[in-house]
């Protein structure tokens, strides 16, 4: 899986230690629902798998052991040493200080403030850890193996309940000064609600865009006689019936796909981004996408953004975490030779 | 002038390299209207200043020649011997690729396309040059000596006719991909139009809060018998009359800033950005900050970033262009040195 990427880590050494090293390395991503794990080699290709649920459990100290269980199954499933692990890397789903290795804050779900989630991988499982929050780690992902491998400047919109944006520029993850760099589903735009939002409820942008918010359209617009799929339809499903020509979804897939149009353009005047990747649940559908692109492409040539579907889909994420924890490998590596 | 500040050039060995030189540099701000140039010593100190109308004159030539009077006259003036010229920095009102020294394009006024303005100061004063977007250059003179010393995450808001964002993250200048970060100008708000726009016309949201906007709004609300200000009212007019009280002049202010402060926000998001100064002959104005500050105070504490009016005023540019010529000089004499 490792090949030539644009997404360069901190360590301008990775390329020697990894060819050093013949370890493997853990990914995983923490989610509100699930946890999954991949076991890969040095390379970066994935030798195991291992997911559990997660809804209901809060307590990270519970998350983490639910980490080293998964990870010993998997060394047992493959008859890996313990001590060929060099290191793990997890995506968690929150603001997330990757320098200090701490999720600041989540959002509703987890309810995680200040949590030292690096501290507590690498005592619980005794390798080096890294951590960042989830869509930065997915973007990383599509950088190294997936719909953006040939470019150093883009955005990976994650589109599912809420949204985020993970942004790589000049190969690097931004992260903003306060670690929100990103939190696009606060955006005010054309349509969108101008009334300030309470922490913790949805943003404007994804009042409309969101999971939540298209079925909210879709609700709103609902009527027995126009339609045979039923008022709680979900996102994708509307979507699916916007190609199948149901006039009802077409119209919840236009006005979300022009109202993420705005956004898209709004941040390629501010960032001058070439590149949108769409992600997410709700982001990989493919009429989103294709509506999107109809729409931005009537506008000003003088702003064109290529926009792209995730080819790893529900694996960015854990794709990403695998190379981070490869760049953890090989920065470790480096420091220990020094 | 010479300070501590979070603006940090490419060549980290800047500051023994001006110690070092004992010569001058000549800052450039090349605008539609003015031709402004300063000369400073090795400090940044401003040792003589000299400025010419440009209008009517397109010719890049024509703007290098009188690029060189004025740098005479200044020597002239100051008894300095022109070989203790070290290097000129200028600010471009257009697209610049500042690494190839060219721009690209300017807006409608001057009608620049791939200009190579470096080169041709270069040979006409034969010392190194140095080019960048007029208001990226503006916020390095915000960033060394005015109203962002503290910061080294912020964006300079340039608000005149357009609009534009010169934007510093890590305390370096970011241009993006295609050195059209920031075009902010055409970013999409609520209350904004939506309709594409043409190249050369105005973008939906200069079109409210640019200096034409802000006189448009005044014109479509004006009426003989509401106010003493006549109808074909400048946007700063406008705005001192808000401050007088009177409530049409007071409406447009309000529209005005809640727009710009719409437009803050999603910087912010976008950006993770804590800052923001205001300047251009629109911007610097105290009514413009006060109103989009208290705005900005109704909204989330989620993004609150902090809101100052640009320090050097029309200065900005000029600070900036001096600041990029003393690292030109340092850059050079590193590189003569090797």
């Amino acid at each position: 899986m490792l090949q030539q990427h644009p997404y360069s880590p901190n360590t301008p050494q990775q390329d020697s230690a990894e060819l050093r090293s013949t370890g493997y390395v853990v990914g995983a991503d923490i989610g509100g629902t699930n946890l999954r794990l991949a076991l890969a080699d040095s390379t970066g290709a994935v030798v195991a798998k291992w997911s559990a649920s997660t809804i209901g459990i809060r307590d990270p100290n519970v998350v983490v052991t639910m980490v080293s269980e998964g990870v010993e199954a998997m060394l047992q499933q493959t008859s890996i040493p313990r001590n060929a692990l060099d290191a793990i890397a997890a995506g968690a789903p929150g603001v997330t200080d990757a320098n200090r290795g701490i999720v600041i804050a989540t959002s509703y779900l987890m309810g995680w403030r200040d949590v030292p989630l690096r501290d507590l991988l690498e005592t619980a499982l005794r390798i080096p850890a890294a951590i960042d929050n989830d869509v930065n780690v997915a973007a990383i992902g599509e950088s190294w193996a997936g719909a953006a491998r040939e470019s150093s400047d883009f955005a990976f919109l994650a589109i599912g309940t809420g949204i985020g944006a993970g942004i790589i520029l000049n190969g690097q993850i931004f992260r903003g000064h306060g670690w929100t760099a990103g939190e696009v589903g606060y955006m005010l735009v054309p349509g969108s609600s101008e009334e300030p939002v309470e922490r913790g409820k949805p943003g404007a942008l994804e009042a409309i865009v969101g999971g939540e918010g298209i079925k909210a359209q879709w609700q709103s617009r609902w009527s027995e006689t126009s339609t045979a799929l039923p008022k709680s339809a979900t996102a994708t499903e509307i979507f699916d019936h916007a190609l199948e020509h149901n006039p009802l979804a077409q119209q919840v897939l236009d006005h979300t796909a022009r109202t993420l149009s705005y956004a898209i353009y709004n941040i390629s005047l501010i960032l001058n981004c070439p590149l949108f990747v769409l992600g997410g649940g709700v982001g990989v559908h493919p009429a989103l996408c294709d509506a999107t692109k109809n729409i931005l492409a009537q506008r000003s040539a003088r702003v064109q953004p290529r926009l792209v579907r995730s080819s790893l889909g529900s694996d960015a994420q854990l794709t990403g975490a695998i190379r981070l924890a490869l760049d953890t490998t090989a920065s470790r590596a480096v420091v220990s030779e020094s």
